[in-house]
């Protein structure tokens, strides 16, 4: 079969594999929507995860079941299926305590163009299947399971570790499709105030639609003293970081209350340390809870957040920016991630 | 000063009663706007508190302040201020335990119309002035003040019990004016489907608006069979109880998924014993959580409450059917709560 | 193979079966020893999930593993292991919930002697093995596994329900063996009293040793106002209910202070509702808290709770109060329980 | 009066002052002991919290009631009081949070010696005694009250912070009084295997008796490495940090499994940044979550824990290696915390 793959560290292109082999507990599909991920970039070009060799691409997709395993119970060959960009070892020990994200490993939940083939293929191999696949609802377009695969889950995490409350002033770092899905997430749960940090028209726009009610950009000064100035010098409730690196955590840290949050989705590609400001982190007392974490995935989660867009509670086509037809314009998706135009957000490639 | 008060259970009336004095720690409020609530109507006709004489009702309100004690310090005389319906003592252990409603003894933080006289006089008393009180923003009229007393705060705080996720399915069981409070609450709280229990056009067109995308009527046959209908047998993740009385808890628990919690803030009148039907409760081991809980109190909730209307989250308006000019319609506004004419959602009496 | 069953509602006795056989994913284990449990009485003598026949009984076991599936990884032939009495499915989207015990159906994680045999046969299957088994520590004895797969884990459950805090106090109705653990859980969380209800010295001389500070009977008049007397009339903190019957949650809400939390494990085995008094429930208000589960099961728990007993923080030999030796005492292990002689906590049968 | 107060930065000595002044909320106590913490240590002589001058040093200490406020309800002239280190503001907008010990700003619950004068004079001013005040119960000796002012409830919001569950190993940084207290409230917790850091045979000695499992030295390489090794490179479940500096949170974190938690109670006196390690804390995404915390204060904690050595769960007196008498050896006792000789845990002077 085709796949459009990451060759080694800075190249991509097409390549011949053959179909994976489907477990009895597995599935194999073949793709009806697919989309790049900012992750296909850091993978490829900035050698984040370190070499791959021939590794097919993409962890965002939906599709049609082509085969299952003999122990599958729940799919059948064609129905129509959404699949999260982590794909947990469910009887796993860390998936029993509850991180299936973590299952047999830190980060290791993650295997779509991490540890095995991604979406980028003809087909590609779904792991416990069961637990993994959800039907693809009739009111959500190919093009929006995409989206539901790693942006909205990935955004909501976000919104999840910081633990937003009714009421609350959040600070959103990071307005890219991640931090647009923190600013929804955020805003479905009952923030009142919500501070966006981005600058590009196309996102501060979507922003606003999602529910972000007030905007600042990295070029007008530190964050934390905009966000103080905006706050009357008491900083915000919560802090989802959905962007910048490792030096972002600084005047987060500053820019939050006592007893704040700060939920962190960004992956951080480089760099040795976070810093935290002794003071301002109340040498060490103040409270303010710092946790990061790599999405849920599984079929529970990808059917609750699904129901979400067919209630019509949440929209993601503002997300979607750039359209595509056809299997052969995943390359040109991919440049488009990586070239990052300024009216992009996401785009799609319906096959 | 004059006030309208119970003058007995089963009788109200127009009386005379010296102003509340102030204490060093509390402050005395002249009233711009309040709003009767079914509790009053069970207090006076239903005698559900038992015997009050000449006891002022009232525990929605807002209004100016007329007088702080020595040691209130961020309130002035002439400040407009929003004040809940519960109003704790903050220093007391139950207020350290996380549980400032029930300060100094079960639900004793309600104190408006309970063990002191209400808002419905020419002035009222507010204990802990500095706690209790919150400045009322320009943008939240007085009429919107009263909902924000007592419906929003109620109903959200069965949300809170209820403990709802992203994506959960709920049921909301009464859509009176609370009830809508626990659908626009659910909303906002990342629910993907919002099943109300109601009939009557003009709250159905409210829940509507809240969020609400499935309708049922005690009027069709038991909420149990009709939600499980509603669910292909699988029952709903969450239920908020905003109405009915100690019998509902049977159908809820048989409509909730195992593992599902009950956030109550229904007050239950009448009855000796709320039954929970053993089988559908798991025979004592389905993880079905049952909590029912008055709503916190206080300045800081009152604070972010209010700025979901300020930020535009949350439109109060919709609960506001009957509006009156005038202290002296007090009266009327309580009448038609007793009465609940088909039109009725919330009456207020700006003064 | 050979097995004591339940032939049918209220009879019992050897029977013939084939030996179980092996799934891909799961194991058939050679018990080390057994025990029975009350659950067993239960099922035989009192019908309480229904008529069964020919199934055999036992859901607390150990044992040497003696075959397994074509894709277990982690255990092989001749390795000594632990099993919980509940054995999740843990793909199903129960388990991804947080909630393994009710796998693919309320409280469908109990298989053994339940859906399927039981441990008292020469034989017995596991599900899952990689997810359910665990390596027993040389540091444990087969008899203390055996406390492991039930009663620990059970008691442990009712502390984790009840979320008791340090310096609690602690209600513990029923101090039976899981009662004795839900002692010694509130005493290993931290609680400074720990109010325990029974009355045979046997149990209430273990119950001191695991850390029980004050003793009430039943046979002293009403629990509630035992415990309020005990208590200045202020009530406890937490109760976890390990005893007694749908009867017995009226007193326990009547001794629980406001915004206290019951947790209850005790299968409620007869009548049609628990009744919850309304007063003292807060009239729907008071925050008190109730939920009763299923406890968890699984690998990751039973490697965790054995390092316990590995560690001497928790000592299980006065549980056993009757030890035998050789398959056909289960029997009279079994006769036992029913009969409930004075000196009885639990029975072990080695192997 | 006379007190021993920091004269400046680096100077200590007698002092005469008047006599605190009684506000309406408040009580004046005359200590029957007290103790000097390594915060006070620090303050003089780093001074770690800036210029102070003339201030009477010491947080630690217990005494009778000389004079209440005239809206004192439930104490008296005589009582005799615990009163924790900690004495917030309950009616603060942070309290109701959750959060007294930030009661207006970061850290401001804490007063003693910081923003007024301490203990260690003949007399010290207690803010809100009904609400920071713990009547001494008669079971507890004024040197015990003594370690439950700051030891006990700072090691235990160490181990709160960390969120110590059933079974789980725990790395505990640093054994002073306070990592002694740590590991104590981990085994009161349900820790099974408890790791200590330290070094010195005396707290060695207290640190088993409290029921650490296993030791480890900086002494003998990192820490991290060690923790590995002792747990087949798994790493630990939780940590908590009550000792060493800013560089501790590298090794804390390496040692983490990924979800893990740590719970700071160490106040960090020097360094600018606290470093995190990128690639061991997941990219950012490693779920391992930091929070540090000054201990909450306040009656019912005192009240709480106090329970747990009335009811003989927690002995403290292995904490007191020093004893005292006479107002005039807090100086001594001062010193000696100072000067740390290799057989110290903590000093108390009576009075």
């Amino acid at each position: 079969m085709k796949g459009y793959a990451m060759l080694r560290i800075g190249e991509t292109g097409w390549i011949e594999k053959e179909r994976p082999e489907c477990g009895p507990l597995d599935a194999i599909i073949r793709p009806l929507a697919v989309s790049p991920c900012t992750s296909d970039v850091h993978t490829v070009w900035e050698g984040a995860i370190g070499e791959r060799e021939n590794m097919i691409l993409g962890h965002e997709g939906c599709g049609i079941v082509e085969e299952v395993g003999s122990l599958v119970k729940d799919f059948k060959v064609g129905d129509r299926i959404m699949v999260a960009a982590i794909t947990p070892d469910w009887g796993s020990l860390e998936a029993q305590s509850g991180y299936p994200m973590h299952s047999n490993g830190m980060l290791a939940g993650w295997k779509f163009s991490n540890f095995k083939d991604g979406v980028f293929g003809e087909y590609f191999h779904v792991n416990e299947a069961d637990s993994n696949l959800a039907l693809l609802p009739d009111e959500i377009s190919p093009e929006e399971a995409c989206m539901l695969a790693d942006m909205v889950p990935t955004g909501f995490h976000g919104v999840e570790l910081a633990d937003i409350q009714f009421g609350d002033t959040v600070l959103v770092i990071g307005i890219g499709p991640v931090g647009l899905m923190a600013v929804a997430g955020a805003n479905l749960r009952g923030a009142a105030r919500i501070i966006a940090v981005g600058s590009r028209p196309v996102t501060i726009e979507a922003a606003k639609g999602y529910g972000a009610t007030d905007f600042i950009s990295y070029k007008d000064g530190p964050i934390d003293e905009q966000v103080l100035d905006l706050t009357n010098g008491k900083g915000v409730d919560r802090i989802v970081i959905a962007g910048g690196d490792v030096s972002t955590f600084e005047p987060a840290i500053k820019a939050l209350k006592p007893a704040g949050k700060i939920g962190n989705v960004n992956y951080l590609g480089g760099g040795v340390y976070i810093q935290i400001p002794r003071v301002e982190w109340g040498v060490g007392m103040g409270h303010k809870q710092i946790v990061g974490g790599l999405m849920p995935g599984g079929r529970l989660r990808m059917e609750k957040l699904s129901q979400l867009v067919v209630n019509k509670k949440l929209d993601l086509n503002p997300l979607i920016t750039h359209r595509f037809n056809g299997f052969e314009h995943v390359e040109d998706a991919l440049f488009l991630m990586k070239d990052k135009p300024k009216d992009l957000i996401k785009p799609v490639v319906t096959i």
